[in-house]
């Protein structure tokens, strides 16, 4: 399965506390994807994701544009090439500053407590 | 934990059937990562990784250059943007045409049979 992130519809991330972002789920579940899932996510300049926590991790990779996430207490700029582990439980808000800030954000399949992680479905909505 | 993949050193693979291809692990289990380790790898121009085959998944995603990979039996071409899921025990090869192929290899922290997946630790060297 091969799949272009530029040919692949975005869908707006409905969720209190985001601002102008939305996402796609590249690989998921029900593509047979059976321990993580990897999607791709647009923040539009000014737009940010929700600041928030949640019991497990993120593995991101910054695509392009630039812009910042708050991990913990802590802000940190972000560029293109960044790899950022987020771990469990740690609160993060992703922001773009400038121009629009593409990044992939990989989540284990299933959370801590063993149902499926909101997010690692896929396939046709 | 923020790192570029400009700026980490990467690792010449040393396995059967590789040519001029070099590995840095991103995130592993060494970094605390639970579930999958994020993998750089770059293939020099007219190099390729093993064709080979395991108990685990990698999903991928092509940073720059171009180049193709084998599924099985088929081979496709592949460019930065692409998305490719391999699954468990497909035969693969990836190649690098033309310019240098970079792109990120994810891989489960543990393959099928429980133990730790090879490649998926990280750390200093």
């Amino acid at each position: 399965m091969i799949r272009n992130i530029n040919d692949v519809p975005m869908e707006t991330i409905e969720m209190e506390g985001v601002k102008n972002a939305s996402m796609a789920v590249m690989i998921g579940r029900s593509d047979g994807a059976p321990n993580f899932a990897l999607r791709s996510i647009t923040v539009e300049p000014g737009g940010y994701t929700p600041k928030h926590s949640h019991d497990f991790e993120h593995e991101v990779y910054v695509v392009e544009g630039s812009g910042t996430i708050l991990l913990g207490e802590k802000m940190h700029d972000i560029k293109a090439g960044d790899v950022i582990y987020v771990e469990a439980d740690l609160e993060h808000q992703f922001k773009a500053q400038g121009g629009e800030l593409r990044f992939l954000c990989m989540v284990p399949a299933h959370r801590s407590c063993g149902e499926p992680t909101p997010g690692s479905e896929g396939g046709v909505s």
